[in-house]
């Protein structure tokens, strides 16, 4: 999180804009809330320049029950999913609960190592939509272009790498991200969906996982996460202030190849897990030579304010995260460590 | 909100217990986090003294989508619903959708003044649960006692009034409740379940909707909402330091009496919605002589510091809202508004 917007937050906390009263206990449905999820909408729109055609939303539930509403508004006869990473099984084991799925690409028997070329993708021309997740944040691959869906609704999961740099919105029938990346804190959703994709949704489904029916009330079917919404403004008004989503993929490039070029200058110490044209910027993946330098590793990182290093347990090794609101001060400062720790034990 | 929460809230917002990182910043799975949901679910045992063989869960969502996951989680055959108010009858409405429901008992035709004695119920034998809401904010009657399900699953939505007063729990199966009353900010939901009722998930439910499976990952099934959760913890620590659920019965006693002495002390220029028996601690309802007169008496009290007072629109009149937050002083100080503003259009 930005300190900036934290530090805004903060200064806010008792008494938004002067009304004596917080954001926390101020109604969803009172004068005060009204601009702030309206700043936190047209925040979103300027910053990925998201056309009128399409609705901008903030559910709760995290990307996970996007997993679940996904195949449950729109999956009738099959769907198509790409599977590069652990988030993109998730999405397929929940969508099979649902209907028919088509894994029609998967690089797990590889080890999630890389993402397809669009034109190494065939979809099911019966397909309902084509899913994938843009960023896999434990096996830190990326894919560098927005999908091209051939005429099929592309449903991507953004959660880690939304706003981190410019897409092209039109290319996508729904996006949808977790916000506790790059948006905002954790307990909010937001989903980016075109217009015409209400017609395909089912009557008589229940209202929450309806999108229709929320769009319909401008995320207000029930009490949104209010504080969550409002931070979200926040952080789209230090992005625009930024520059916006260019700025961000500017230094977000930067960052990414300050570790990545440490590791490939290691003499083989640090081995990056994903392929080169597959490396994410967001998500820095790598291997020490053992498991016991890994461990050292992350205990004296930790030691040196390095924390959240340690990869997932279904992956191990390293993972650095590097989101917006992470500074390049701070890789600069973990590249030190990292050289540090070679010249100790390398 | 509790000034004293939000206090300590803003004390520790960029630096929780002096780590240096914001609640919003700290990962769900770190060892600063594990503390606050414990302390979260710590609070809720205590203050509502829940056995050991009942789980808490955060959830997301709001009350709204447990209307949908209650259903899909228990309803095979079918479900007794008691229709008291606005918000029972929108879980009849989700429950429709996925199986049979009897609404055993329904006040909607007498316009929702009031709720039944534990003797007035005849449940369905073959009921997989009985449901009710037991305070419904719009139409301000509550429930004066835990219902007795006589062997079938009490399932209740308790949003709006608990932590209000003690409860006995073991009356109940499963109790869930939208945070943003009593408990915390909007964003989180709290359910507490009997364990036994795991046994009665059917296989394959999504697993966001699963509480089985939410249970089995201790509410971080995916990332929850970790600044609500925080929230929740210093809320239940609030309660406690202020005497426990007991002594708010006490005080909300006091806060309701004050209110409605003032609305049957007015000659009829105010008339209480809710029939005397069921009138609700949380939400004091009642009409003016004319539709008129209720626009001004909101205008002016607006005008006086007194905010959201209109009621619902579905029923027209006056609400207070008198959750444990708000102090006695400010019921006080309403009061005499009211007194005034009779002596000056009565």
């Amino acid at each position: 999180m930005p300190p900036e917007v934290l530090k805004k937050a903060q200064d806010e906390m008792l008494s938004l804009g002067g009304i004596g009263m917080s954001v926390m206990e101020i109604s969803h449905r009172s004068e005060h809330f009204a601009p702030i999820l309206q700043a936190a909408e047209n925040g979103i729109r300027e910053l990925l320049q998201v056309p009128e055609n399409y609705r901008i939303l903030f559910l709760q539930g995290g990307a996970s029950l996007q997993f679940s509403m996904i195949p449950l508004n729109f999956l009738k006869r099959s769907a198509d999913y790409i599977v590069t990473g652990a988030w993109g099984e998730k999405a397929v084991k929940e969508a099979k609960k649902c209907g028919y799925v088509n894994e029609i690409y998967s690089t797990k028997t590889e080890g999630f190592r890389t993402v397809p070329e669009q034109d190494e993708l065939n979809f099911s021309q019966t397909a309902d939509f084509i899913h994938y997740c843009s960023n896999e944040t434990i096996d830190g691959v990326e894919f560098k272009y927005d999908l091209d869906g051939k005429g099929i609704p592309v449903v991507c999961d953004a959660s880690s790498n939304i706003l981190s740099k410019p897409i092209d919105i039109e290319k996508y029938a729904l996006i949808y991200a977790g916000a506790q990346k790059n948006i905002g804190p954790s307990g909010v959703t937001l989903v980016i969906i075109r217009d015409d994709l209400f017609g395909k949704v089912p009557s008589n489904l229940f209202s929450m996982l309806d999108y229709r029916a929320i769009a319909a009330h401008v995320s207000m079917l029930n009490t949104p996460n209010t504080w969550g919404i409002y931070l979200v403004s926040l952080v789209c008004r230090w992005l625009k202030e930024k520059g916006g989503v260019s700025a961000m993929q500017k230094i977000n490039e930067e960052k990414a190849k300050i570790l990545y070029d440490a590791i490939d200058a290691s003499d083989g110490f640090y081995s990056g897990h994903a392929e080169n044209a597959a490396r994410s910027l967001m998500n820095v993946t790598f291997r020490l030579p053992t498991e016991d330098l890994e461990k050292q590793f992350v205990t004296e990182a930790s030691a040196n304010g390095f924390d959240g290093l340690k990869g997932h347990r279904s992956v191990g090794g390293i993972r650095a995260s590097i989101y917006n609101a992470f500074p390049k001060e701070g890789v600069e400062a973990l590249v030190e460590f990292m050289r540090d720790f070679t010249h100790k034990n390398g």
